[in-house]
């Protein structure tokens, strides 16, 4: 094993298997190589610093939820809210999967390291703020087909989405805390609250069950 | 310097404001002791671990807390949904006044020790269940009355209290990760949407402002 592509990627895959059991204090460089199967001067070959490994850690985790938000929000037959649902029962199944597979609810990467990193070192601050921003523009935008369809009732479109990830964000925090992904369930109704939304009837006429 | 219970004190007020700052696996005790200026062997002295530190501190703050939510909430002159406005507007003082005196927004340490810690010790799990039970209990409590007052339409006055605590939870992480408590400036507004209320009246009959 060396300085490969392989050990790269070795390398980010136990980085983002540690820090999404464990956190980013919590883990030092000689466990990540541990895991990884590497040895530590590979690590300093392909990643200046722990840090460096995070934020490359959060690029990769964020270029795969992007392409998943991406697929499941983009404008297709289905109407904005109903693609608004899916992104929350695709966020609880992927809760239920994780917790399936590790025995725990991990939660959010993202906001595991905003409330463990994000007043401690502004590279990984900014990284993840923009992020956020980034899901905020991809609710924001289906909020705005809604709004133009007459779906929903909101002063500020930005703010409105920014609330829906805000809302997210807390109850997958309750999600990990009682180690329960059942509790993304409300996600659907509160966002048709914030939203001042009535839930969008089906092709049927019916109206899509809470 | 020794096994005073003055050295207790110095310990748990380092270890409040380290993890406030820091998290709790940045930190060891050697660090600890120092900032509280007492030797190691004080810190075995009162406390059997870091963790039996951390849910030391975890108990001093939700005794605090729980008192400025009593206050803050209980049954008064005040109509319910006045009251839950207040504990909002306290909120948002709180995170302002500590990002004034320590420069960064310290976000809630419940939320922050449940993202960093809920999945790998049981004991911090378990107490920070308790807490948000509690939390949820006495918003239940403000939500129910202003339900007997036909003022907010919930069909489950607990779930709902549930849903307004995951949402603070949610903005605080946004207003620590942007830095900036105005963040919460739009709980109150949300907080009305999740609990379908209008905005109550003031004693004058005005709209009070959003």
């Amino acid at each position: 094993m060396g300085r490969t592509s392989d050990a790269r990627e070795k390398i980010l895959s136990a980085g983002r298997s540690l820090i999404e059991l464990r956190g980013y204090s919590a883990l030092g460089v000689a466990e990540i190589c541990k895991t990884a199967g590497v040895p530590k001067g590979s690590f300093y070959y392909f990643f200046e610093s722990k840090e460096a490994l995070a934020l490359a850690v959060i690029d990769e985790h964020w270029a795969r939820q992007e392409r998943d938000w991406t697929r499941v929000l983009r404008e297709g037959d289905e109407e904005p809210l109903v693609r608004l649902r899916r992104l929350f029962d695709e966020t609880e199944a992927m809760q239920r999967a994780g917790q399936q597979s590790c025995g725990t609810v991990a939660g959010c990467m993202f906001g595991n390291l905003s409330l463990e990193m994000s007043n401690r070192t502004e590279a990984v601050r900014a990284r993840l703020q923009e992020i956020f921003e980034a899901q905020v523009d991809m609710v924001a935008a289906v909020v705005s087909a809604a709004l133009e369809r007459g779906e929903v009732t909101v002063a500020d479109t930005r703010e409105a989405a920014r609330s829906v990830v805000a809302q997210v964000e807390g109850q997958v925090l309750f999600a990990k805390l009682y180690n329960n992904a059942s509790q993304l369930g409300v996600l659907w109704a509160n966002c048709l609250a914030l939203l001042g939304a009535q839930a969008p009837r089906t092709p049927q006429g019916a109206l899509a069950a809470l």
